[in-house]
């Protein structure tokens, strides 16, 4: 029986997930169109057909990127009920990152983050997932902090900015295979601990 | 009057030097021998003469990167005696890295880490900036913290793990352009309101 065959959107997502295979394992260096329809095992020229050009073909792996971020983060702000669970979600997200199959689409967008200083579009592409962790982020912070809801937004603002900087070091580390912190309890006393001198430090004056 | 010819060494910096500006502005893809040749203003074809393949030229950056930041490492490791000043030598050094002309290397070191996951060699000529940082990073830490010297190596280790990760994020976000801290007295403020936290936290366990 021959397989259906998929439409239009169904094809799209396919080649994306075969591109952001590739560029896990190969780097933006080793991502072709023709790399892509062999990947996903289509006809030659298929990937073509779909991405005229390379940048095209980035914007699209970008929006399949930021779709499978925001389901992710859809899943953790779903479960805000549970907020305050032990490890926290956002832990137990950020470890997650490190693991495949979660690490091939941490790679994927570093690589992408690399290219997109020079190609604005893709860049804003990427900055609504950036944009959406990051309230979310924020959001988990307030409500795991004791009296969270009571902090000034100043103090919120430096919490956020120093533990979001200190993720993004941690993902980059995942990225390059040094997985310096292995458990979601980990992270969440180290969160906790870099929040709590924050916040004594934070009383005398803005530190971001 | 006639430019005296370089020798071998002074010719290969130079060329070396070309590559990183190249990388800082148009990433690994915009990096040829050709675009190198034309951006020292050399014959074409030196730059295929002094490194015969591409992993040859990336590897020589590499050397010129850990040759370049081992020299800036020295130089805050000299002033050792004036550790105590403020802002941290420490801080001095990582804020400078977002600024030009420091911040192409910054960048350029991040295009050749994305590579260095698929090139051993490459990440071993790395390591060696990365481990001569950590270890410096560690030293002014422990000078830094009042009776750092009678801390546990346990809780050296943690402060510097989180420290040195927050700083990874830092320099990340540099070299995307986001500069979310711009003076060393702000670094500092962060770091020790981190150390704080972690020392805190480090009584009860090992964080890292």
């Amino acid at each position: 029986m021959a397989r259906r065959k998929p439409n239009p959107a169904e094809r799209r997502r396919e080649l994306c997930d075969a591109a952001i295979a590739l560029l896990a394992i190969d780097g933006a260096k080793g991502l072709s169109h023709l790399k892509v329809d062999r990947k996903a095992a289509v006809a030659d020229g298929t990937t073509s057909f779909y991405f005229r050009t390379r940048s095209a073909l980035l914007r699209g792996v970008a929006e399949r990127l930021a779709e499978l971020d925001l389901a992710n983060l859809q899943s953790v702000a779903d479960s805000a009920g549970a907020v305050h669970s032990s490890p926290s979600q956002l832990s137990v997200m950020v470890i997650q990152s490190g693991i495949e199959p979660r690490l091939s689409l941490t790679k994927a967008r570093y690589e992408l983050t690399m290219h997109a200083t020079r190609d604005p579009k893709l860049a804003a592409i990427l900055q609504q997932s950036t944009d959406a962790f990051a309230k979310l982020h924020r959001d988990i912070l307030v409500r795991l902090m004791p009296h969270g809801a009571d902090l000034e937004p100043a103090v919120v603002a430096d919490l956020s900015n120093v533990t979001l900087t200190f993720i993004n070091g941690l993902l980059l580390r995942f990225a390059h295979g040094d997985r310096i912190i292995t458990s979601p309890e980990q992270l969440d006393d180290i969160l906790s601990a870099i929040a709590t001198g924050i916040l004594k430090s934070s009383k005398k004056g803005r530190l971001t």
